[in-house]
Order: structure tokens, then C-alpha cells, then sequence
């Protein structure tokens, strides 16, 4: 039996691809502003200021341990808007498809963002869909757009992380990268290793009501701790200090990390945050972190330093300390 | 001289993304929710209802007469929020490229991207850029979302047409498409067929001004005047008979048409819309629109009808009537 596949039609504007959209898209996100079926969804009046936020999505392999392309363009989003400690409202979705992708597996990702959408309580409302020749993309690329509404009062922002503050991470790093690097390039862990993607609005609400006094939230995504730390330091103009032996990594993510030469600093995470926070305030912090499901194994890392220098420096295990720059080059491309 | 060009560490989430994203769409799209350099947009609180539109953008080619993929990955999205008479506040641009693309190139579309959204007065708030390898791609792609607010009172929707109300269409039809395809084709205009790539959303604003009973608006973009009037006899379960000779169509469009077997119906527009409004303020409407730059060439070009079977019919000029499907295939992939 030939399979059914995506072809230029899906993609015209006509039949084709309104037959697809109603099939699939409008089946799999169903709610009420997305079924109005109009090219913009309505949205009541929201109660504050609003977030907005953007991930465009090529992680390879689509399909992968803990997770997908459908997933992680539902968890991506919704944590960009949830940092600036909003509540995510609404998610936007634009496919870009490439001729001759199997319909079926467009189907097990709409349902897999599906899922995910109603897991968080947060509604796929409005979307679009492209299709490309064959060999001018790969199999399905998928932006997803976010809007949040921010409660009174609140005003997280890299720049705001001052000497003295206390930076945590919400559980263990490198997950994410490792699970996909694993599948690349076939390296066997039993257990298997899982992605760690997640949606995080629910713990950043649980943290936001303990304390409303956080400066500033990341979920370190591409370039990992290191990129998001390297970030607040620039745009902050202070420097970090972090303990690496306070920072939470699986054994096999630790070890796969001596083996290959990797830093687990700077590996990709979906389903993490960092927090910045005033000294005073982090074990309450912690407290509420640990609280949480999604923050069981919360820690404190280390602090903000008053360095002009704008360096993020390690305490390494052995006493010893280096610097944790940016990553230079690619060291695992399309991980999101 | 080598040219510079767009590699995977451009998408790494390291120093090559985070200065490339600096010296060129920092600097291009420069607004105060952009610079913060969160990995989100914090917003006002909008006065009103939201409404969000996303667009998934994959021209070929990049550049064409009248604009290129950035002018109208602005204008497209802004377009797709005015249908619902929403202002337009703000956008977000998530961009996915293909290693090798030249930056040139690159740098080209974000300067057009920057000056469409500084004349339409709506900033590029957030974004994000991906690389894929290449041949995993086409140079670029750009998913743009919008989100706008709506006036109190109004709620177009494609679902509240009735019969007896009045269709118009804001100017001459096809001009997109048929730019397109000239070059795509080496099809010789003399002068130069122009894409009509435009915001509306200040013709919009004038129109709601003017008649707020308006029913709904749609930008017949891919799948053309056809598609959109089908997809509103869907909605509202009802039909639509439109006047051939009452549709503005520019003399080169409607010759190359003839030449080619194409329908002005079914041809993709970018600063077109329609209206359907009730009779009784149609007269009214129409003079709204002329009045506006964007809607000099406007037209009432037939009427909702009391079809049980939702067609939509066109009275040909010779004075027969044809049925206006759905454009089955495509008939020009790629065209936004």
C-alpha cells in the first residue's frame, strides 16, 4: 500500500490543504478560537501586560527519547514566555513541510503537540501551513509563537542580576542534548536516556507567588547554562561564579560527557530553568523549586560577582577554577 | 573576496548566534521590547482583545518585483491580524537558514523586513534563528506572528455573512502572483508587473471607522479571491455570486491570464482585501476605501446569496455563470 505522503497541493491555498488542516490541525488542537477557523484567532482582554515570544523548531531527528518536534514546539514556547514569569495563553503554529513527508508521521506530531497543548492548559489557536519542494527542507519545520500575560508587579530581565545574588538551577543538565546525541550517534545507555523537555509555566508560578523578588529567569536551551549565564553577565555587566560540583548531572550524562569530551555546561536543555535571585531570599526559593515536580532536584549553583570583566567563572571539583566561555562553533547542531 | 555566509554555529546558541543576531537584526529591527535581549517581549497591557496571526513565509525567489521574502513575511502577518480589525502592536520573526546562505542576502531581507515594519508602525519585538545544514533548506524561511488589539464592539468573522450582503474587494486582483511568476518564468512585462505586497491596516482602521457593521475581511493571498470566498460560504453556509467584469484586474494580469489559462480568481494577492458588509452600507464602505491610498481601485463585486449548496458563482462577462471552486493542484507553489 503506498503511503500518504505531503504533496505541493497540501500547500496551495485550495482543497488540499483545507481538507488537511480540518483533518488533522483543527482535530488534533481543537478549541474555540481555533475552530472559528479564521487566518487570526481572537483572544479575550487580557488581565495585565503581555508576553510574546518565538522558537523556530529543527531538531533532528523528529522523532526521539522523551520527546519531538511536536512536544518540544509546545514546551520551547510556552517556557520562553513562562521566564519573564508570565502565564503562557495562547500558542500560534507554522509548519513548514517538505514534499513527500508521510502524512502519518505529520499526524503522530499533531497529536504529540496536541497532548502537550492540553498537558499545559495552554490552546494551539490560530496556525499556517507552507509545503517546499523535495530537498528544500526536512520533513517538517514548525515555529511556534507564544503569548503570556505577566501579573502585576513583575519585572524579570537579564540585566537585572546584581553581586551577591544567588543563581539555581531547577534540576539535573544536559539531558536533553545527551538523549539526542545518543540517538545520533548510536550510543547505547540502559536505561535509555530521556529528553527532559517539559513545559515549566507551573513551577515558575509556584516560584513567582514564594518569591515575586526573582530578578531574572532562563531556560537554557542552545549553548546550555554556559550561553545563559554568558547572557545575564553581558547584559547585567556583573559576573557569575558557579560550583560545579553543586550542579546537578545524571551519571550517565556525566560520564558520556568525560567520554566525549563534552561540557555539560554548555549542553542543550528543554525542560530546565535558571533563576537569579537576592542572596537572602534563595532557600525560600530553593524550597519552593524543590516543591514542584518539575524541581525536585533544584540546587543552588552559585552567585553573582562584581566583576567588570563580565566573566563566568567555575570552581572546578578539584579546588581549582576556570572559565566558562560561550560555546565556539557548533558542537551539536539542531538539538532544538 | 569570499562572502561571508550563514554556518551551523550561526544557530548555535554560542557567540557566532548571539553576535550575529547583534549586528544585524538588533540593529535592524532596534525597539525597546527587542533590545532588552530577553528571550522574550514584554509588552504593554493592551487596551482590548488580542488577536494573533501567524505566517509561515517560503517564496522563491527571495527577491522579486515589488518586494522580497522580508516585506512580506511583515505586511503578510499585519495583514492577517487587520482582518479582524485589530491594530496591529506587534511582531515576532523566527527565521530558519540554510548554511551557505550569504549574509548579504541575509542582511538585504532584514533591512526590508526592518523598514516595512517601521512604515506600517509595528516593531519586530522577538525572534529566533535556527541553521539547518545544507540542502536542508531553501536560503531562508521566516515565520512571522503578530499580535493586534481589537476595537470594543467589533467582531468580524467569516462565519456572519449573510444574503443580500455586499462583497468588495479593495483594488485590482492577481498582481502578486503574476510578478512572481514573470520571473519565475521570464515572462517580459514592459513596465515590470510589481508584487502588490502592502500593510493594510490603515485602510483597515479607515473602513471599521466608517462602517463597523462590517461583517469580515480576508487578504485573498494563496488560493486567491476563489479560495477565500469559498472558505466564507463554508463558514457561513451560504453562497456567493460575484460580477467577472465588476473585479478590477490590471489590462497586463488579465492578458497574461488569457495567455496562460489562469483565472485572475485564484491568484494570490498580498495588499488586497475583502469585504462583505451589509447592502444598506455598502455604498458607504466603498466610498471609505477609495478614500484611503490602498483602496483607490475599489469595487463592490457581487453579493452573498441564499445557496443551501455554499457556491460561489461568477456571472461571466459574456452573461453566462460559471462555478468558482476551489483551485484543486497548484497552480504556483510558493508564492508567500
Amino acid at each position: 500500500m503506498k503511503t500518504a505522503v505531503i504533496d505541493l497541493t497540501h500547500g496551495s491555498g485550495g482543497k488540499a490543504m483545507s481538507d488537511l488542516v480540518a483533518s488533522l490541525f483543527l482535530r488534533a488542537f481543537d478549541n474555540p478560537a481555533l475552530n472559528k477557523k479564521n487566518d487570526q484567532a481572537l483572544l479575550d482582554r487580557p488581565g495585565g501586560r503581555i508576553v510574546m515570544a518565538t522558537d523556530s523548531h529543527v531538531v533532528t531527528p523528529l522523532f526521539f527519547p522523551g520527546g519531538d518536534i511536536g512536544s518540544l514546539s509546545v514546551h520551547g514556547t510556552i517556557n520562553d514566555v513562562a521566564m519573564a514569569g508570565a502565564w503562557p495563553v495562547a500558542l500560534s503554529a507554522g509548519f513548514i513541510l517538505e514534499e513527500g513527508f508521510p502524512l502519518d508521521d505529520l499526524e503522530r506530531i499533531a497529536l504529540s503537540m496536541a497532548l502537550a497543548a492540553r498537558e499545559a492548559g495552554v490552546p494551539i489557536v490560530t496556525g499556517d501551513t507552507k509545503v517546499v519542494e523535495r530537498g528544500k527542507g526536512d520533513g517538517v519545520f514548525i515555529t511556534t509563537t507564544g503569548i503570556g500575560v505577566v501579573p502585576e508587579g513583575l519585572d524579570f530581565s537579564g540585566d537585572r542580576c546584581r553581586p551577591g545574588d544567588q543563581v539555581l538551577v531547577s534540576g539535573t543538565i544536559g539531558d536533553h542534548a545527551m538523549a539526542l546525541l545518543a540517538v545520533r550517534e548510536r550510543i547505547a545507555f540502559d536505561p535509555p536516556l530521556l529528553s527532559d523537555t517539559a513545559a515549566l509555566h507551573t513551577l515558575v508560578a509556584r516560584m513567582v507567588e514564594s518569591v515575586p523578588e526573582i530578578r531574572c529567569l532562563r531556560d537554557p536551551t542552545r549553548g546550555g547554562v554556559g550561553a545563559a549565564l554568558n547572557e545575564w553577565a553581558q547584559q547585567s555587566g556583573a559576573g557569575f561564579r558557579i560550583r560545579e560540583e553543586a550542579v546537578p548531572v545524571r551519571e550517565p550524562v556525566f560520564s558520556a560527557c568525560e567520554l566525549l569530551g563534552l561540557d555539560p555546561l554548555h549542553l542543550a536543555n528543554e525542560g530546565k530553568l535558571l533563576a537569579v535571585c537576592p542572596r537572602e531570599r534563595a532557600g525560600e526559593l530553593l524550597e519552593a523549586m524543590r516543591s514542584h515536580p518539575l524541581g525536585r532536584e533544584a540546587a543552588v549553583i552559585g552567585e553573582v560577582t562584581d566583576d567588570p570583566g563580565q566573566f563566568v567563572e567555575v570552581e572546578t571539583t578539584l579546588g581549582g577554577a576556570r572559565l566558562l566561555d560561550w560555546i565556539r562553533g557548533d558542537q551539536l547542531p539542531r538539538i532544538c
